[in-house]
């Protein structure tokens, strides 16, 4: 059965109360975990992997929680200088399967994040030669970049973007410029403190006419002592919400500079004569982004959402209060219903996204094929499903570690439970690389082509092929048990999307009526947006479906599994029941029954609950939480864990200062 | 028209973007801010201790997003010092009209806060003796004090609490102790490193009996050097979320004596011979929790809202962002119908607690005079009402800030925007005084208990009255503009609750089918809290539409502020369209007509939404934000603050300990 790193790292026996939870287990938590890593093999190597990482003290992640933004950077960066040695050393590659258990193991806790961007950024846009000279340095962090692109007043909109790079045919040089305080390159992670080069996007001059965005790859600090290049004013953009290892930096440049083959050229190039030549489509670099977007989800998102479930589920056995019988000692909150509707179904999610996890990456693993071949059919499917994806699993991870943190009460609050770093953390991916709303607006821009498609009798991509399919007319459950079956549920979920989509024909009346297109556009965004979130949401209980059929081999998972695949379903009914009544396709009667299903399941599922999170099987080094440690000694931890709190150990000025006069006063009255 | 602080702080222009929403405004600013602050007279008073606070480098908050918690602690404990002295020097008393403005002015960036509650459990619980002897050295800070309630292992439930006090007639002492970890106090602000003196809840045991939770106070501290009295472990519980400021800390008690007269005995004591005696009703201290709940709502909750919806809606007119017409330049943010649909329902929301502020408070004032005279029968009305406010309240401002954050997009995210710490600072009143789920199921309690008086003819309380009126059945709307008619929207809002609260009967039919009181409780929680929230949301429209008609001699503000109520409303339904739709209370249609009226007020909203946010009033030094201020100069104040991080200016090892050995390796090949 294996022997977690987790079990062997507590030296402590296991609280009685989370003990008992495990002895009930419906399933083989060990068989469930190999699942959910794409098997046994997969679970061996991570356990090998974070065994290396914890046993090096360089990687430690203890006491972050008290750290300054500089000392967390410092930390970071450590640990990444660290992670390429020993990965040198026990000869794992870049492209090796150790490598992404390395991340889940660190947590994301590592610098350097944005100098992978710089390469990819290289390999994609640069010629073979340019990739052959820069890449060897950035691999073996001989130098660090940074990709800047975003500027201070400019960020979703390209074109937008003011950096200028003037040719000059005399010197055979582009000078780049900071025009206005708006331009100055703006959040680039690794630009801070760490980068000696970046590449930049500026609009291209020839001749004064301008050629639109191009990538330059220019030095920003000396590779002899760190100082900035002369003409560059370089910093950290300070204190945020999260994220303090990383020196987002701003950037701003005066004259810099930087001969001809300096620019990114695989697709286009400057002439020494000034003449702008094009080649190829540079459609490819499309790729970069969608790959960017595929993988923060399962480096920097879903695993958050399932850490904040395991801390906020082992807390709720252990926390005990109040009486549920007056008889009885004070109950396990997760008995009450309050908690298990907050918790459980977010355990679905989290089991929801780990699945649809799998089914992006073989989304995009087929389209990176084509289009590297040149075809570039699929791109708007794969440009639209990851939007879509990415901006609806952000959106429900974060809300979900939100609640996570506030159900475990004041203690979820404090730093210590690991709860408002995951929290936090998830809120800026919201926003990172490519902010939600303008993501769902993207993805319904393509589910109102594919529904034009649909009126015409062209094809329609698969993942929206149901569009086309004939309308059901009504819910066809007759009792609460029928909306246990997953044809029932899917069937309400595509008929929701397909109602969704088809209202924004809205836009089309708009046009007719004599609006502009542009006009009549932002007057359905709001609808627009509603239909994209109810598309995203079928693809994702479509495909909880479909993995829960994958398990028919393994009867007590496949039983479990599918409760929560109902739960995930059912829950979704029961917070927007709006979408589903609106057009008569359920009824109000109907919605009892989905009411009384899923408060059903939540008891149901609350039984196996700690061993579902523990088959996600996090260390206790990666939890990094008093609350969520696999022995559930909680308060002892958490009094451990305080009395280290540098507000214990730093002398503070304000008794010496502002009170000791006024308590002598005392001294004499009491 | 008066001269805000805030315009003659900014010596700048404004930036035009924002100024042109200035000269469009369809009312006076001026007129609806005298109306905010409760008549002019207030206005003048409160510009007046702005005035007087900014102009005092003591109480600055300059630069506080770069400080560690133990300088935000020390700068507040400096400002609370400070604050006692300039109220002496000016003359302002403790009971005067200028203290709530200090609080709002320093953004509740203060120590003591427990403090308070510390002398009013005295001055509740206490005997005019004890009041006598502890008040005054507490009022002049000659003692700090804390109070000492909840615990490691114990929250909500009170009569849990572990901390012992055994009366040993021998001695005539209590001994107070912590019999395990789980009882250590834990949380109580202004215990970590400032409080001299505790008030200390334990359950009193006289000759081996358990009498229950008394208060003590005890001596914590030295008055001399503030080291912690002998048996007492004291200290800071380290990092949080948000309330860096603030020491919250934990107390560990090892057989601690303390004389007889150190319980609080107004309503019970313990005679020299061991003799229990109780007088009176206790009940009177619920009035503490009342009283904290409703005065949190103004200074730390609903303020956080308004600075939120201020900070977003100035910036939204400043950035500009892609192009709604293709002709044009970028458009402002606020004008695409995304941007508006996530800020204007807020600060229509943040009008609506604004007023309801007011209705809570007046409710208070009449309860607490009743219950002073010993008349306790509005008491459980007063708790279920105060109980489902400070909720729903303190949820929808929470959310509210997160959502304002986010519509900031990269920036919002920040800790300079401010928005980082109002959403942090409101996570927590979701949990503090009154956990929001365990006080929704109070006023559910008190609403199935109304219900029942429904049944049986009893008289209700007002503010549920509503429960025993006759259904109308269907919503009369036939056209988009029936819903701006607050009679149309009100009496929605008014079957929504009935049916809600109505539907708990559920919870009779289990228990009549066998199922245990608590049991069947249980079963039904999640539906009472909806059950709850219906309730509380129908009230605060219901205030809102009362307000609107109180403004009848201001017809342009009241013109607007009825645009605001609409909204209000209308995007209450646009949410929660399955709470209208499920009975067949409104059909598909009308709520077609409500989403339509609701995307039409958008854009009406849109036009003031500036004037709307300057109407609240902050000062520049209060919103303590780089994107938010009055001259909307958001990119150069950004640059401005961000240069001054300590993350610039602090020397960082990651260069000589880590990196500098790479880049060597570069220097000859570039």
């Amino acid at each position: 059965k294996g022997s977690p790193v987790q079990k062997s790292s507590g030296s402590r026996d296991v609280n009685p109360d989370l003990e008992a939870e495990r002895q009930t287990a419906s399933f083989s938590v060990e068989s469930l975990t190999a699942i959910l890593d794409g098997g046994a093999d997969n679970t061996r190597t991570r356990r090998a992997v974070e065994a290396v990482i914890h046993s090096e003290p360089g990687f430690s992640r203890e006491n972050q929680y008290f750290q300054s933004q500089n000392e967390r950077y410092e930390a970071a960066v450590r640990r990444s200088v660290y992670l390429k040695e020993k990965m040198h050393q026990m000869g794992w590659t870049e492209d090796g399967p150790e490598i992404k258990y390395c991340y889940r193991t660190l947590g994301g806790d590592l610098a350097f994040n944005v100098h992978r961007v710089f390469k990819d950024s290289i390999l994609a846009l640069g010629t073979d030669e340019q990739i052959a000279k820069w890449i060897p340095l950035a691999d073996k962090y001989h130098i660090i970049g940074t990709y800047a692109q975003t500027e201070l007043g400019h960020g979703t909109f390209l074109r937008g973007l003011e950096t200028t790079a003037i040719f000059d045919i005399s010197t055979q040089e582009f000078t780049l410029n900071t025009p206005k305080i708006s331009a100055m390159k703006w959040w680039p992670g690794d630009l801070g403190k760490s980068a000696t080069h970046a590449v930049v996007f500026a609009q291209l001059y020839i001749k004064g006419k301008c050629y639109g965005l191009h990538a330059f790859i220019l030095q920003i600090r000396s590779l002899r002592d760190h100082s900035p290049a002369p003409g560059v004013i370089v910093g950290d953009i300070g204190p945020k919400m999260n994220f303090e290892h990383i020196d987002n930096g701003y950037l701003m440049l005066q004259n810099i500079n930087i001969p001809r083959e300096n620019m990114l050229r695989r697709f286009s190039q400057v002439l020494p004569d000034g003449t702008y030549v094009k080649r190829g489509s540079d459609k490819i670099n499309y790729l970069t982004m969608i790959v960017t977007r595929v993988h923060i989800l399962w480096t920097e998102v879903i695993p958050m959402l399932l850490k904040a479930c395991t801390i906020a589920t082992r807390y709720s056995v252990v926390r005990r209060q109040s009486k549920l019988n007056p008889s009885d000692p004070e109950a396990k909150i997760l008995d009450y219903q309050t908690q298990q509707q907050k918790l459980l179904p977010l355990l679905a999610t989290a089991y929801a996204f780990h699945f649809m996890n799998a089914y992006v990456n073989e989304f995009y693993n087929k389209g990176y094929t084509e289009i590297k071949q040149e075809n570039f059919d699929s791109l708007p499917e794969l440009h639209a499903l990851t939007a879509g994806i990415k901006a609806i699993i952000t959106e429900y991870c974060t809300a979900g570690a939100e609640v996570c943190l506030r159900a475990c009460g004041g203690h979820g609050y404090s730093a210590l439970s690991g709860l408002p770093s995951l929290y936090t953390k998830l809120a800026a991916s919201c926003t990172y690389e490519g902010e939600n709303t303008v993501l769902f607006l993207q993805t319904a821009r393509f589910l109102v082509k594919c529904l034009a498609a649909v009126h015409s009798g062209q094809p329609i991509p698969p993942s929206a092929a149901y569009l086309s399919s004939v309308d059901s007319g009504k819910c066809q459950a007759r009792t609460k048990m029928d909306f246990l079956k997953p044809d029932i549920y899917a069937e309400a979920y595509r008929h929701r999307a397909t109602r969704s989509v088809k209202s924004t024909t809205k836009l089309q009346a708009l046009v007719q009526s004599g609006a502009e297109q542009h006009e009549a556009w932002n007057q359905c965004t709001v609808q627009l947006v509603q239909a994209a979130k109810a598309h995203c949401h079928y693809i994702v209980v479509k495909n909880f479906i479909d993995t829960v059929e994958k398990l028919r081999n393994e009867a007590e998972i496949q039983k479990i599994v599918k409760h929560l695949c109902d739960l995930f379903a059912l829950h979704g009914i029961f917070s927007n029941t709006g979408d589903f009544l609106h057009a008569g396709y359920t009824s109000g009667d109907q919605m009892d029954m989905v009411t009384a299903s899923y408060l059903d399941l939540l008891a149901v599922i609350r039984n196996d609950a700690v061993p579902l999170v523990d088959a996600f099987d996090f260390t206790d080094e990666s939890l990094n939480s008093a609350l969520g440690s696999y022995d559930g000694h909680v308060y002892q931890r958490l009094y451990e864990w305080a009395q280290k709190s540098p507000t214990n150990k730093q002398v503070s000025q304000a008794y010496a200062r502002y009170l000791k006069p006024l308590f002598q006063s005392a001294v004499s009255k009491l």
